[in-house]
């Protein structure tokens, strides 16, 4: 573990007054704890020169590394490196290649005169290049023992700068210490505390140690140890990942950057298999949930949204008489729906989701929160399944969730075809 | 407005390391802006005695109001409680109220003993109570001019203590200022560096003061000012709107909470008209945002997912001819695309998406980014709009500023044709 030490600092008025939340800073955090560097504090601070100075004197006082969000934009209250340049007593000078830059990505559509100053950094200071937007950071040791690297605001020009650029910059100036590897468990169908309830005597580890914690309703464990390389990292924490899903292994359907939906369309591709799907009350969640994978349409031939009983008739002959005696959210509909989609687009599989988000609509029989599925098999078979999400969580939440049980019905139903497939 | 200043520490290691996202100080930031109540630091900190000292010794030096979060819990690294004694120097003491509500909740089973150091506070403080969890926290003022509060970490019982103690609290000692109050202007079609350049005299403003953000490729601005009631906020917001909307207005397509499916639900409800898509690119996600209005169902009937050319074909009759000559991402498709949904579901309106969301499948002539949207009329004109998206951009924000597209092409047809109505 090097002993030297990282802070972030955060600059952005918008984040006092808790317009957006810091998702910068937890990023940050993350990435310098897979590096090994510690990291002590972080600070938020408004669009203001002498309170960003302030915070810049403090951190340069207890840090060796400052690494700011924030205020490079080419408008009046971004003044990030400006402030610290004059911080640290330095002139800004303009830097040509930055420019080109600039004047490239706008592509012959008329600057902004305010954009020219984006090309300005402070004498000394290296450029930290933001590959996909116009306000490049940079990387500046403006005394003995002490670096800056300042990233703008929008969180996916930081990642990609970061990933790109100060990674392989801190590694390669000796930056990483002992590294932290972790192994992510992803479950679905299984709350944060009943999974924690089953492997409770391994949550006192200390090393590996288990950590349970949930993100949008999916449960997760993260089995962490520090390890010089990947391979005795693995050697520590497969063991106990063997013993967790020993446990848990029916929940269980990913690990690490894996989604609900690339899982899926691996299982589909490994086969051959193509998919449609029939929405209602998601009105599309599901289809762009299964298409932000890249390469999808391999498997993925479209489907229909049928948000009214009219699209339901016209577009999947689902039976006018099926709706008027059960209704549109009932299985019976849910079963046509992806019977019809499948037999419309000539896809293996069909699935369906029709259900109340509320937060109008439920009745005593039918509450906010009533979801049913169809799943309609390559071998011509057609299930339903009924969930009841709690009617406390918002539309959106709902709409989600029920789109994660599709994706999961479908993967846990190949699963089950496949493996009497031999 | 009171020239009294309050600050944010959380608390925790976890945040440090980056496992969960700082949502609290949010929360609190949001709060402090409604009360108006000046909030110029936010600081994280981590469980270690030292280090919450120093970070006290500069809250306390510069704010007069501290507010923490995290670390009042009953296991040894919860250490909030008594580091702020210890660093003002004074003793703990038992508070039966509290040991005896712990007790309460426990109904009967037994207590960890770790759990008894919950019911010291420092000598003086009052408790904060926490009615839905063990861990109280306290309203102190260990020097003159200075109130240090300490909530949990848990948010669901931050909010309720904040609401139901600590905002009476601070009204009735006079802490709330002038509240705060914001009038945001959102638009589409412009980016945030031309925007400001439109009202570059205007962000010198003292008050109200005029400040242009950017939030997933959406420019907006926020003008701002302090007053005791909305009223006298609006008399001094008004004249500075109407001055930003004589320039700007053609790009502004709503207010506040608008957002561009919430501003043409409305449109399409005034008229009573329906409206129908057809997606390929982005898979469901304009159906997925129309369909996030609650009460939708009153103008969306619904649409497809053509993600193949099968589909295509299938769904929406798109003629195979003019998808060989001039493949699926062209405008002849697009407008076809909108003009079959808008007669398959018997809609007034049909609109279409057709592009190539990447990374994959961009060509020299139809590079990554390159999107039309068809856009199929009640008075039966069919129009297509082609959009360039920086293929530098991802997948999923190539997809989802296609879809702002979309919804604000139809949202600017429909001001055009109504505006001719009288």
């Amino acid at each position: 573990m090097s002993n030297k030490t990282a802070e972030v600092l955060c600059i952005g008025t918008e984040l006092l007054l808790g317009e957006i939340t810091n998702t910068n800073a937890q990023f940050l955090a993350q990435q310098l704890a897979i590096l090994g560097i510690s990291h002590f504090y972080q600070t938020v601070v408004g669009d203001n020169v002498s309170r960003i100075q302030k915070a810049l004197a403090i951190a340069a006082g207890r840090s060796n590394l400052i690494i700011t969000t924030g205020g490079l934009g080419p408008t009046a209250d971004d003044l990030t490196t400006q402030t610290i340049a004059e911080f640290f007593d330095t002139p800004l000078v303009e830097h040509p290649e930055i420019w080109a830059t600039i004047q490239a990505r706008f592509g012959g559509r008329e600057i902004p005169p305010s954009n020219r100053k984006q090309a300005l950094l402070p004498k000394g200071a290296a450029i930290l290049p933001n590959p996909t937007g116009t306000a490049p950071g940079m990387i500046w040791e403006p005394k003995p023992g002490l670096v800056v690297m300042t990233f703008p605001g929008v969180p996916s020009e930081l990642y990609t700068m970061w990933t790109e650029t100060a990674v392989p910059w801190l590694k390669a100036q000796g930056w990483a210490g002992e590294q932290i590897w972790s192994r992510v468990l992803l479950y679905w169908g299984i709350g944060e505390s009943a999974l924690a309830e089953q492997v409770d005597d391994l949550l006192q580890l200390s090393n590996p140690t288990v950590a349970p914690y949930a993100n949008y309703g999916q449960a997760r464990l993260r089995i962490t140890t520090k390890a010089p390389d990947r391979e005795s990292a693995m050697a520590i924490i497969q063991p106990i990942e063997a013993e967790i899903l020993s446990r848990t292994g029916e929940y269980c359907y990913g690990f690490d950057d894996d989604t609900l939906e690339s899982v899926l369309g691996k299982q589909l591709r490994s086969k051959g298999q193509t998919l449609a799907v029939a929405e209602s009350c998601t009105g599309g969640w599901l289809g762009q949930m299964i298409t932000s994978v890249a390469g999808c349409s391999d498997y993925f031939w479209g489907g229909v949204i049928t948000y009214s009983n009219k699209a339901k008739i016209d577009l999947l002959e689902v039976s006018p008489a099926a709706l008027a005696e059960y209704g549109a959210v009932s299985p019976i509909v849910a079963e046509q729906m992806a019977k019809g989609v499948k037999a419309k687009l000539g896809a293996d599989w069909g699935i369906s989701i029709t259900g109340i988000a509320g937060p109008g609509g439920g009745t005593d029989s039918k509450p906010v929160g009533l979801v049913y599925i169809g799943l309609a098999s390559p071998d011509g078979g057609v299930l339903s399944f009924e969930h009841k999400i709690s009617p406390s969580k918002d539309r959106n939440w709902i709409r989600r969730v029920s789109a994660c049980y599709a994706l999961n019905h479908l993967s846990k139903r190949f699963v089950m075809m496949h493996s009497t497939d031999k």
